[in-house]
């Protein structure tokens, strides 16, 4: 790829500019147990959340929305209709969308919508290894949303799926992996503790959807928005130790974050 | 009005004590984001939650219940027939009842739910500006759960609607405005962190619900709820600057504000 | 019984040590209001959460599962038949499971569920003394979540219960109980501030199914649970003195307690 760190660095910078200043109203099609977080860490961000995941309103709310979350973590009958009808609308309204196929591979109702969500050409798709993995059919899937496999194990998978679908797929882990089939991006920051509280992948699935809306580089906005949010995770760890000062601070760092820490703390490589 | 200022003080501390005092049983039928919020937000004060909002228990629930909230932010099918159902019971029990009608307007389910229950008797209404406007069919609605119009542009609209439908009604901005169609009080207590948290305003209508509990006159009580729920956002935000401690802050304010805190600071109009 | 108060703090500082080592994978089938909570009771703790509770994932979960909790808060038709589905397979798959009969006796939808899956053998059973009467059809119910008896009330019923089902039935109060039907324990600790904040209780049935995973013992590991449990809670006290602060505290507490603080402060009787 002709992008350097450096350009990579500037550009999470403006993006993250452009996000306070514009507030992207951001949908999110999400799991019960982390809504509340989600819809926290947007405001905190200075995105405006809502979620909107009911038959009749998931596909007007997608028309006016500037970005969407699909995250299957608990994907009711009702949610999984919704989740299609805010899909179609996206599409047609051209609303950047991004897909977390949370712990698919094993559990059939969701594995069967994931695949069906990946024809339907995502903007982003988000998840760990195992998810990746399982959502390109080159894996048997994971114990739940536990990350079982690293991310380098899912490198060719993302490239291949990135290829397939046209979306720019982002692996989480330790290190986090962004490509788009052409140019391929891994970053090093971010804390451990990200994984301690629910939510913490979920969570960053919507904050992809807020750095997309009007972005002109999928691939460049996903990885603003994983910049800033692995380095706020590193603020937060800075103030907090255990996961529930932890999810506070963490919050707290999406509202504090500037430009000068991602040019500070960004790793990229 | 021939109620002043030092009156409602009076009345707001006389009203948080019958709530400290009764822990009033408040059920909540209210959206997926903010439930565990909105219990923490109850519980904090004094009041006793419960979230019933299933077919066939929440009319039983509502019979016993001293305060009922129908929040429309998430109105899957189950909660909008338990919502009704819930109305319906509440009315003959002579439970008093909020109805928060989230993000109407644009959005065509909750719209037709929040039209149909303006019809049911609510005793109080809670929304920012353009809800009541839409609610009052005066206004074409909002982007969402964001205020797009003053409170101000309301007024008229919040007087006719209170008139209209008996309710008192509840006007959410920088500046709360509260009228029950012959009476209209100003507040101009809160804090701009109460909008950076989710659930900032969907909790007010619960609080709204147990204030409601024994009153005797409900302007008065949603005066006291609006007043003691603003100000504990002040006392919050002399301890939190940004939202992730704020909410938790805010919590602790609402188990802290006394009468003394509300004598010292309430700012009525 | 034949246990003394330390054996029983012997085996509870083993069994903690068994979750932290084991990190087992608990399903959780429990109410909107406190799903966030529960999953970041059980990340603090060491456990793996999962809320799986759809029909069609919610039985093949509870294969895989190395403990489930059904908790009975916000029964939608959805998660009524996921709960039996996943009973279903758990009983198959010999997963341990615990039921949580949030406020039956009143409430007629939960209380048939609770009724049925009083039949269906669960490991565990935990409520307060009201909802233990009611289950074991010897009290009429309460006014919703709060204990409005006291937990000596429910002693025979809660000891007949356990005889008749084959579960450990635990009995939450400022004193726990926990039974098998011959052996009985009470526990002292614990602080009033965890029904303070919502889910204090709830959250405490998922924690004794991350304890029965892999236990030999259901009645040492229950008790191992709300030792380990409430002993957190008496550390997050010392360190936070109102919900919203506490709620935190306590997550940390989860986090933070060895078996160190199982020695110095369980009060068993």
């Amino acid at each position: 790829m002709s992008r350097t760190p450096e350009n990579l660095i500037s550009e999470t910078q403006t993006a993250l500019e452009r996000v306070r200043a514009g507030a992207p109203l951001v949908q999110s099609i999400t799991n019960a147990v982390v809504t509340n977080f989600t819809a926290n860490a947007l405001l905190a961000l200075g995105a405006a959340p809502a979620m909107c995941d009911i038959v009749g309103e998931a596909g007007p709310f997608a028309r006016i929305a500037q970005g969407l979350l699909i995250n299957l973590g608990t994907p009711v009958p009702e949610q999984r209709a919704a989740a299609l009808e805010a899909v179609t609308a996206a599409n047609e309204a051209g609303t950047p969308w991004v897909l977390d196929p949370v712990a698919i591979g094993a559990l059939p109702v969701r594995t069967a919508l994931a695949l069906r969500l990946r024809e339907l050409r995502p903007t982003i798709v988000r998840g760990n290894a195992s998810e990746i993995l399982a959502l390109a059919e080159a894996g048997a899937g994971g114990r739940g949303v536990d990350a079982t496999d690293g991310v380098e194990s899912a490198r060719e998978a993302a490239i291949a799926l990135a290829r397939r679908t046209g979306a720019v797929i982002a692996v989480s882990g330790p290190t986090d992996l962004i490509t788009d089939g052409e140019r391929t991006v891994l970053l090093s920051n971010g804390d451990a503790l990200l994984t301690r509280i629910t939510g913490g992948g979920c969570a960053l699935g919507a904050v992809m959807a807020a750095f997309a809306a009007g972005a002109e580089d999928y691939l460049v906005s996903t990885v603003a928005a994983v910049s800033t949010y692995t380095i706020a995770a590193e603020l937060a760890a800075e103030r907090a130790s255990r996961p529930g000062s932890f999810q506070v601070a963490f919050l707290d760092a999406l509202d504090e974050i500037t430009p000068e820490h991602i040019l500070a703390r960004a790793v990229f490589a």
